[in-house]
């Protein structure tokens, strides 16, 4: 699976303590760490220093690999390939009446190419460990939630995220896990005609 | 956890080869049985009798204990207490127009009293073997899907009814497994308003 997220190149290898031999064997050691440092603490609770003395390495691998805690996070406890800061920014950056259009195309934008195993993956894990599921509560609450909250200015925004995040969950569900034709093989065009009006009135629209 | 589909009392053993002695092993190795069969012949090809067969029992026993292959399915692979066919008889009664809202009222029904378990249950074996999601896509196309889709005579109904599985999914994954708050919690007239519009569009709306 590509990573998408190594912006270096094995020349800038970790020596400090010596444990570490090459790039990948950092990268590896870090994202088993974060792992286990985030089930442990939680999302805020783990921090960058945590996960990286963890790992054996210098706190600044985890910018230099992974561009920081949330793009570490998204790829060793979500399996998503993409830099989640980057992500909103995409999101966020057109008309609010579009923002469901442009929720489904990054979103299928992002899971098409890599298929459904890591996403499988991601529900397999929130679903079999209970610490993984408050992890990913806490992540979307405190990252992703914050900054759509502070840009729509919508009353009742966490309930309004908590809705896309249903429909967005179930969409990568059937696209990618149970594979429910036509939705799973459906062009990127259908697909946001059909979902994007929904995902916008739960953003934006009358939900009450 | 209830079960919910057990119309007999434990008179009524079936005696026959000696195998089982009491009603409760009866269902276990009926649910048993049927779990090793749909998964191996899919949804169409595990036929009542094969699994009675497998299981030691008489067929007949099948429709005493459970009401007939629909919801032994559920039972044993959705891990769903309840009665399909009485269920999707519940949401076509009615106006068109509601049938969003009974959606929702019938799923939270249903869920909420025996909590996430058996939801993430019913995902975890749907990401974690592929036959189970074979089996799963077969029985909503071929017995969900079905009966909606001639009752509702809408265009594009495959494409609605997978729409109505994403949502429906999601809504369970978000109030279930993952618990994000406050739609884990929220009242079920606050998800009706929220949720129900969404699915009725999917089904009767303008989805193109």
């Amino acid at each position: 699976m590509m990573m998408g997220v190594n912006p270096g190149s094995h020349q800038n290898e970790p020596k400090r303590r010596g444990r570490r031999s090459g790039g990948e064997d950092t990268k590896a050691a870090l994202l088993a760490a974060a792992r286990e440092v985030f089930v442990e603490r939680g999302y805020e609770g783990a921090t960058v220093r945590s996960i990286a003395a963890r790992a054996g390495v210098d706190a600044a691998m985890v910018n230099h690999w992974f561009g920081g805690k949330e793009a570490l996070f998204a790829k060793a406890v979500l399996h998503v390939p993409v830099d989640i800061n980057a992500l909103i920014d995409r999101l966020l950056d057109g008309p609010d009446e579009e923002i469901g259009e442009r929720i489904v195309r990054n979103f299928i934008g992002v899971w098409d190419p890599i298929g459904g195993g890591p996403f499988a993956a991601m529900v397999r894990s929130v679903t079999s460990h209970g610490q993984v599921a408050d992890v990913l509560r806490a992540f979307f609450v405190q990252t992703l939630l914050k900054r759509l909250v502070t840009h729509l200015d919508a009353p009742d925004a966490e309930l309004r995220a908590t809705l896309l995040a249903s429909q967005i969950f179930g969409m990568g569900m059937v696209r990618y896990v149970v594979k429910f034709e036509p939705l799973a093989s459906a062009d990127v065009e259908t697909v946001v005609k059909a979902i994007a009006p929904n995902l916008q009135r739960y953003l934006t629209g009358d939900i009450g």
